[in-house]
């Protein structure tokens, strides 16, 4: 627990936002380990890197410009981490999409912080169209 | 790793579901940590004892009469565990009335453990209504 790497896991969520930011979903999914899950609303598992790419891909197609994220909590286990956040998702004129909180399990991978299992929730109420 | 606490953890998780079952909000609550926290979808976290009782209380005034989960992966870490599973939730005539997948941060809490951090995802397509 004592060991800090809240600047590592930073640089990553910092690297995250920009690779979405310029719509690299092929960065995005290199920044997980390659058996990375996610566990997205309204979908399955997302499993591996080709899935993982596709599902951010996907989401870079329907407008998304941009994210930013708080870490909240860090927990530290040797070589796994647990981290809470609030994410925020951007379209075009940083109008916020989507905003709501997220739990990343992190892995220490070849020197590295890796994202491992990635599950997030809208904060939003329900849409009343 | 070595250390088996799946039926423990499923244990817990039976003592969830029958609770919900019998419409027992403060005995699902009494399975978390003082300190944990609910990131459900369409709220803000949800923390503490008595607001995760009155979380679970609003779902059973919704109709839901039971739940069934499934552990896929469990991870342990000293006197804390991360569990991944899939879930159901049954309204009346044990009709699905969702089902998903979620990921809980369990604490060894005093001879037991607890669950600390509780965030789940449906798997359902967006309704089309």
């Amino acid at each position: 627990m004592s060991r800090d790497i809240r600047p590592q896991i930073e640089s990553v969520n910092a690297q995250f936002a920009s690779a979405l930011k310029r719509g690299d979903a092929t960065g995005m999914a290199n920044l997980y380990t390659a058996e990375a899950q996610l566990l997205p609303a309204q979908s399955d598992f997302v499993r591996g890197t080709e899935a993982i790419r596709t599902f951010w891909q996907s989401v870079i197609d329907r407008g998304l410009k941009g994210a930013s994220v708080e870490t909240i909590e860090l927990e530290v286990y040797g070589e796994t981490a647990i981290e809470i956040g609030r994410y925020r998702l951007l379209a075009a004129n940083d109008a916020v999409a989507d905003q709501g909180k997220y739990l990343v399990v992190w892995k220490h991978d070849n020197g590295t912080w890796k994202l491992h299992r990635d599950i997030w929730t809208t904060s939003q109420p329900p849409s009343v169209s």
